[in-house]
């Protein structure tokens, strides 16, 4: 926990933590961690993706266990989102640096996850599994800087990313420790939560087009009022998804145009983003909003436009490594409550090379990407020593 | 015709006219109009309501006959809406700048009418008629810059608005020219029309608080999400107005916070207008749509603030004066249609001074507060004929 504040402090200035890829404040925070790392006697260094990353050999390292998560945060917010599935493995190898184990750890420390600076994420472990675009290098933040001069400017090479690409017989697994963002655990009074499955993500954009007319003289009837449909589609969106607790669907940006109190609007721009661990269950719900969107502007004689913009698959988390955590978990008196994550991790990219496993801290009120986010060191502790017990218990076949 | 063309040039960027209150847009609007006002010989100065006044003066300036309209238009408005009945009478008294008249004229171009950059409007004719509610000097715009600030950097003294107020007797009558903004004389192919009586109107600003959270990780049942509410309340507003033919309601400005598509709504700011003829029915109908949002809110769990921005009662025209704008229009072979205006007008509030008339020019298709909106030079061409002859022919009792 002191580390984690210590880390909090490589931040852009403002509420809660701004910590973006590629700038003097990751700097900062390699910098810690290379220190601790070191500490844990891990061997270090940094790939050209920008992933700074802890090694221990093990009796046997022709196997490699994979731990971390990501350095970065959104623009002020909390101490604990990604850094702590960095910080926390680091102190459970440091306990474990007089024990030997039967296969090699590495902690890997990715530098973008939120995909905030630049439209793109993840770029760290769609290196490590072979299936990062090179295209996205092109890509630009809001200054014109491209994602390639941002890694150059940061003593990276990117033309050497496709060597990072590892094989996956030599991967035994990537194990991610995170808060979960979510009130589940609090809500339950559970310190650590077991991950079942990590929800898929389908992203819409819908413009509905109606016609600006002034709010006095234009009758009812004859109004073509852009807003007032996508106040049906709002409400269609929350009902759909109220219907079963595997789903969660949101829209969560709206702009009007013109945006004016004596105006009818004529365009309304909105989000609708769909989550849930069930391919078919998500898929379904956006057909049934997108036909009813489509019957909405038709009665109402709108224009519609409606565009996927996003879709990312659920990914299951193994069973055999969450079966491990589960054990860990019991032989210490915890119990190896499950959930479905409702956020994407890293792990979810990792999945393309190896079998992945999360582990859940609690999160206070479920407040996550806000800098209120907090989690108790009862909790990290509870996470750490299942995490070290897991470590030690872990045999390769 | 060509003046307005030449006036539509002082606008922000963008499709149509954006000129706000006390901007350099307005800036721009007022020299012109001084240029043409002096054209006209008419003495010009700016009151401390920035309200700019061309004034020639009669055989009797005892009396003096008001004529005018607004400048400004609400964002990506049309060239016509408000600025057309400043710029005709202009060129009515330019033709007749030879004529002895037997009363004083003068031309009242107003700052503010539309109330779009601050919630507030009709600061001109209200400091005209000393029923300007000094308070509202302290409102602000989204910026945070109160109107008394802007008036101050448009180098204007708000301090002397009270000292603008003037006497009953003095004044005969408020003529204002307007475009109509509606489709009734459009789709009656006629030219201009004379106006019964203004619609009442009344605005809300209505916030609806609710809690940020991961629209990931945050089921459905727990989530506060206040655009979900905002929707209900789009939805109640318009099927509340849709009973009667006589009632307009509209949400036109809707703001989410924070808006982002992976974030549930915090907060939702917007507005709710009003209208009608009828002062009863509009007043139920507030009562019914602040009563639901105060349940729907309660429901929900969200806070709500509801606050009446504004509120101006139905205002009837003036019969004598009315009377002899037809009397005018028939001399010239123009039938004198009648008709009740569904927009407000400077004129509403100037009828706290003195009786007013309004001349209406057709709206192409009814479309106005939209970059579309459109009059024809010969529709112009009537009003200014029937303006021109009304005021030849007008003599104080």
């Amino acid at each position: 926990m002191r580390r984690l504040d210590i880390m909090a402090e490589c931040s852009e200035p403002g509420p809660g933590v701004t910590r973006l890829p590629f700038t003097p404040e990751h700097h900062c925070a390699l910098k810690l961690l290379r220190e601790w790392m070191e500490a844990a006697d891990l061997a270090v260094h940094l790939d050209d993706a920008g992933t700074l990353i802890g090694r221990r050999e093990g009796e046997d390292s022709s196997k490699t266990l994979l731990l971390g998560s990501h350095q970065d945060s959104i623009p002020h917010g909390g101490r604990y989102d990604g850094i702590l599935g960095i910080v926390l493995p680091i102190v459970c190898l440091e306990a474990l640096r007089a024990e030997k184990l039967p296969y090699a750890v590495e902690i890997l420390a990715f530098a973008d996850e939120e995909g905030v600076r630049f439209p793109t994420a993840l770029l760290g472990p769609r290196a490590l599994t072979g299936t990062l675009d090179l295209n996205v290098l092109d890509r630009r933040d809001r200054a014109g800087i491209s994602v390639r001069q941002a890694m150059s400017d940061h003593a990276l090479q990117p033309d050497n990313i496709p060597a990072l690409a590892r094989s996956s017989e030599d991967i035994i697994g990537y194990v991610e420790v995170h808060i979960e963002q979510g009130p589940v655990l609090y809500g339950k009074k559970q310190s650590i939560g077991i991950v079942t499955a990590i929800c898929g993500i389908e992203r819409w954009s819908v413009s509905l087009h109606g016609r600006a007319a002034h709010a006095g003289t234009t009758p009812m009837n004859i109004r073509l009022d852009a807003l007032a449909g996508a106040a049906e589609a709002v409400t269609f969106v929350e009902q759909t998804c109220r219907q079963t607790s595997d789903l969660v669907g949101t829209v969560g940006s709206l702009h009007v145009t013109p945006n004016a109190v004596n105006v009818i609007p004529a365009r309304a721009d909105f989000s609708v983003e769909l989550r849930s661990g069930d391919e078919q269950l998500r898929s379904n719900a956006a057909a049934e909003i997108v036909e009813h969107i489509k019957q909405t502007a038709a009665k109402r004689n709108l224009d519609v436009s409606i565009e996927q913009t996003y879709v990312q698959s659920a990914t299951q988390c193994d069973a055999d490594l969450s079966g491990r955590l589960e054990d860990a978990a019991k032989s210490k008196g915890f119990p190896g409550f499950r959930l479905v994550s409702g956020a994407t991790h890293d792990a979810s990219a990792m999945a393309a090379l190896a079998p992945v496993a999360m582990l859940f801290v609690s999160c206070r009120d479920g407040i996550s990407h806000h800098h209120a986010e907090s989690i108790t060191s009862h909790d990290a502790g509870v996470a750490a020593t299942v995490l070290t017990e897991f470590l030690v218990r872990y045999v390769p076949y």
